[in-house]
């Protein structure tokens, strides 16, 4: 995820947006077909300098003014002028935050869908695994480690599932010139250019051409077309940005389950793989991968909301909140790029422990399910004497099934089986079934 | 909006959870039909006391353990049990939080649509008024007034048909009980009740009742139906905060260009509607609905992030993390109504000036255009020598056409040309029109 | 909290500062004594409609147009003009939040105060109480219990000297007029009010009057006095905010250890009081208080950025972005008292129990100080055997005491005496007592 | 800045906490001082690889981890294991933290005061220099420049101010061990060591050695000394935070000022120095380090927020957030670094353009200060005739000091006196006269 969205990939992306403009502009006969070729070729280079280029952008305000110094001193003289012809640094730095957030959602997608998986394998697998359902981090009722693994499958596929939608219909190519007209491409219209374009009209200088032009752009690039150029509308990367933060708490919250279900004194799930083990103090096993998980969800939130209020931009180009938005955005891209690789280590090495579960399960001595004693007892009794006996045997640590009081109305054979956790777990295993079936297959 | 989040429609919001749990009920047989037409009647009632609600919600932890105490005892005895039947207080105020978040949403979709229809009849009317585009706050290149209102008119369509995506998409009903497992609905299985299900199995005590009461339970709530009980998966709420933050962002950038636009010195447009005038500085025109725009906009990022921060809930109910989201998501619902809401004010009244955008324009003495004039000098006296002529008029603030040195090479009727804004618009025109055709009819 | 933060205290609020400027105008001889002494009756008085002022507020921008209007309506109409004399509705509305802060801050400080002596009392009581150190939420090694209390006390402490120097050292009067000259003041220098000032310079006209103002209006707030009119330096609200949210993170952090250490399967501390039991599930002790600060305590980060964003201010006053901090100020101050409120309720009523915490540290057999015995086999057989036949008979979960191959070298006695926790504390107790001698007395 | 807080920057800190750590043992006689010399040599050398650290600090879940192997690697064997004695990780990154801290807060305090220094030249340059007061982007009473920048001084010598504070009284060094109580230490006590110790008691094993210890390594770090071990208090990190947020807010407001004084249309400063230029738009006067702080500082806020919210650690270290806490420290020291270095360049070149101030003030013909001749009017005409009148004239255009109706009544001389802008600017210079006695002298 790192080198997705590093120095490099920018480089990257921001040469290939260029390359993509030319061919576009070739495709409409704005530059000659040659111009295209050479700027295409110069762009797949590896000629650039990122320091240089990281220096010099400091001073021009942004990166692609030195980049496009850089790139026309590599091309012959007489097709320099053609690189980066009518465009503005916001068409490729927009564009290219694009393609970055497409390449690193795409690991990024494959992760939540992989580990999502692994949580339906869980699930299957555990699907009738008696567990402690826990409130407010106290006992209460019995549920199944099926259903929660499954919760977990089904909260994963619903991020995927958004993130694709993002990837797929919101990720746009922008390209307006200085003030999102497209003017400057009329004066491409230089006779040895314009002659190339085939079937005439719309020709530079006809206003059609700026929406001809878009259109090849998004094309070349595989990205979205846009209704507008859309360098002072953000909504694109404030939904990029709000499904990321999402994707980041979902991958946060199954993290905080295995981190508490890790715990010493709990002991129901453990990573193994041999890591995050001490040497020094062999008992622990420190859910090392859980752990860098949620670490890495917890910047989500914060960069998420430095973009939502970023998004006012002055007038046709922001004074500051468009810069602002670069190390955000490709912050949260790794965040949560991070995060969702750490989860799918930890799912992926997650041992679960039945046993354990059954043995908590048992700690409060049946206090769980003593409600339905009383149940049981009421119509007997009344409710409220049973009520009162059942809680006063269970906060003495009395067994249910021995206790006089309760066994003069209700068989032991009856109290233990109304206590049984195994027997009270209402729908988890349909639901399983159901999470399953939803889960898409062969997603990763 | 305010009505539509406040305390009064969290209230209706859990009454109708209430009674729709109980439809959903008598419908699957498990409790009498009598019931569910007794506890729905209840819950219409306006009966119950919000303060006393709300007082003894803080000891309860939650509001629903004593609307439950305040309904049951409102209801014949015999069917007091019915009420809240194998439901958990998270089942309601979930469910509750989707009802309020659709109620909500309908009005700012509405006023989102609106105010898109009021930009895009600007758009339509300004097509081709020339104005100064300004980037990093500096007058740049020429564009239109039409093209500027097209970009808002786009960017809330887009926000609109988000919001519409989560609203009909996203929001879903909340039921599993204690644990997520139903277990309780077991205990309903009274032979009074089970005794009306209709064509048996899946009687209460089979799994599949669950499912099947879930399902019930979305449609008498008008909520979409969920894979599973999404009582730990926030990534419902989070996908609305991010999109309610994206709305806020898109309506504050588009305020944020009425207030610079309306300043003293531009003055290229005025809130009108009698409203931000002072009496005693009668030169001023407050843009008060813009302001009050930008103000509420400016609340969204932090109460969204607080919400995606929130959203690592522990087990089965969180510590903490749940009742945490309550507060942010209705002021987030509130502070993004209350700026659309302002918007559409701004917009309605707002004053287009083309003769200060036109005035404006000139004030550069054509320096926006000075090299159009220098490429037309350039194949006559060369691209430096061109370029170095014409910032030197420029610095001088000269008129270029009147300048010997320039009118010795062209002639003054083309330098006048070169330098004339509405002549250099691009694509503009057509760029309107094409963001015309893709707004949304007889939205609002 | 909630009332000293409310609609009520803030009007209150309005209205000391209208008062306060009516005196120190009177004090300077700017206007009548009487006309002061009118002014501060009437804004004494409890005859202004809220619900009124809220409604015009909308349309006037902001809350003090529509009091001013009434102010002045229950004035003698020749005292009329005299109140609001010279200010801008920025100086009351800012003046004011300085008050709400001031007095919404006593109750928080005395809050934490008292939480942090409560805490202190802790470490006193359980100053040797051994119980497992956790870390990644695994036992690691021992540490006393009174340690932790103290580290809370310490941290309390910290929190509550950063507000007490905020309320004594930050909060200020603001009073500028309408670009922060004063200049208006000059209009009051009619006879009769010029008339009244004694010692004669400097006198309305004279520029020093603004400085002397200022100071008068401190001294009748009791609020420090700023070197300038501060209307758009809104470091002083950053300070605030920044100083609250570190202290809901203080909060927060104990109230999620007390969560933590109160889980069923742990529960070595349990909130008392008769508060958080389940009449259904007797064995459940939800720590309703320390969930509540929590909670609380979870959206102070989020309202924090909301007020640091807010920060630009344009020229001499925002559009917006002044107007977007009252809701946040407010929330902010209601979070951070909730939280401290709730966590003093916690900790007032929270049992400890030493049989648990011991119970706990002899769950893993020893293993937490096993290396212990590998570093005094190390002499004997090697640091690497050592360590390998350690791990080993851990990992057998056999007593280390009883392994023959540990025996042959170490007499048990020996063994079991490295494995005690209560013999590897440290300096835990030095550290508790230092604590305590850092704690201030007799705060609360 | 970057170099203050990049990845070197870190690896001297951690280097330079061991060696701290080691000398103060050597002082304590706890570790011999051959091994002292030995590891503050070894800790000096540059023989360390950050990128190979980086690499497996991933699987070690901190960069600890491999540091302390390479360095041990690289002392004598007899040594090698005083090294990190008795030590923890967290220990030796929260104190490097506050070392980077320390040291990235040192030129930014520098960058405050010498930018403050600029402001106050301006103040005392432009004390009596008219310009417009804008309040909501509306030209409202007349100011000066002086004052504003006496503004933007006093503003930065405050957030100065608070930033001292937290460097010279909150960084402080943190030393506990893995839970605390410095245990580790007793391990420390073999013979060859203890026997080093000067005075004798309290000797290893006593547990007073624990504060001592941590005294002496404080006063090797050069930072303040704790009560107690603050590994699970975060107040330090959030004071930082906040005093860091709140420094990037007062840098972004004097940078949105003056990106919004540069507009074209206002023209009332312009950075020079020759930046911001553009080669083809020679008008075009981008104020390029105003926009650079202001992106810079944008990133502030959401940044602050991530590390209030990871305050929360779990136990005795927390489980992910204190790992959340790294990157977001680093990029708040960078970005309020960077926004301060931006804005001192921004300010040292900023050129103050009088006439267009005083043209820009004569833009509304006099409007700021009719409602000064209305009052003039009012003793004749009546207060609200003499209202209506002026209202009437200056919406129509037309000069007050022509209108016959006015002149009727008042001289034109003293009309035009009256809107003066010059002489009605209240206390503005006694003002500023304040805020340049109470800028600090000589502070960078």
């Amino acid at each position: 995820m790192h080198d997705a969205v590093g120095d490099i990939a920018w480089l990257r992306a921001m040469l290939d947006a260029e390359a993509a403009l030319a061919r576009a502009q070739a495709r409409l006969g704005l530059i000659p077909p040659a111009a295209a070729v050479a700027i295409t070729n110069a762009c797949r280079a590896s000629g650039f300098d990122p320091a240089a280029l990281a220096r010099d952008a400091v001073s021009a305000g942004n990166p692609v003014v030195p980049l496009v110094r850089a790139l026309r001193a590599g091309l012959p003289p007489d097709l320099a002028r053609f690189a980066h012809a009518g465009a503005t640094s916001q068409d490729i730095i927009d564009s290219a935050a694009m393609l970055v957030a497409h390449r690193a959602t795409g690991p990024l997608r494959a992760d939540l869908a992989s580990t999502a998986d692994r949580a339906a394998t869980l699930a299957a697998a555990h699907r009738d695994t008696p567990i402690a359902g826990r409130t407010l981090l106290q006992q209460a009722l019995p549920t199944t480690f099926g259903l929660i693994a499954a919760g977990w499958a089904t909260a994963l596929d619903a991020a995927g599932a958004r993130l694709a939608r993002v990837r797929h219909g919101t990720l746009a190519a922008q390209l307006g010139g200085a003030t999102g007209t497209l003017a400057a491409i009329d004066d491409l219209a230089a006779p040895g250019a314009g002659a190339a374009r085939r079937g005439g009209p719309p020709a530079a200088g006809d206003g059609r051409i700026g929406p001809e032009l878009i259109s090849a752009f998004a094309d070349e690039l595989g990205l979205n077309e846009p209704v507008l150029p859309w360098h002072t509308d953000r909504g694109r990367i404030a939904e990029l940005a709000g499904v990321l933060a999402g994707a980041a708490g979902t991958v946060a919250k199954i993290a905080r389950d295995v981190v508490l279900l890790a715990q010493t004194e709990i002991g129901e799930v453990r990573e193994g793989g041999g890591r995050g083990g001490s040497s020094t103090m062999p008992h622990k096993a420190n859910p090392i991968a859980a752990i860098s998980a949620a670490a890495s969800a917890a910047r989500a939130p914060g960069l998420a909301a430095t973009l939502f209020a970023a998004m006012p931009h002055e007038h046709q180009r922001a004074a500051g909140a468009w810069h602002a938005e670069w190390l955000p955005l490709t912050d949260l891209l790794r965040a949560t790029g991070s995060a969702a690789h750490w989860l799918r280590d930890c799912l992926t090495h997650l041992e679960i422990d039945p046993v354990r579960m059954r043995a908590n399960l048992n700690l409060t001595g049946g206090a769980l399910l003593a409600e339905r004693v009383a149940g049981a007892l009421a119509p007997t009794i009344g409710r409220d004497a049973a009520h009162d006996l059942v809680a006063d045997v269970v906060r003495a640590g009395r067994p249910l099934a021995g206790d006089p009081r309760v066994t003069a109305h209700l068989d032991p054979d009856t109290v233990t089986a109304l206590l049984d956790p195994a027997a009270y777990l209402g729908s988890a295993g349909p639901l399983v079934d159901r999470a399953l079936a939803a889960h898409p297959k062969g997603d990763a």
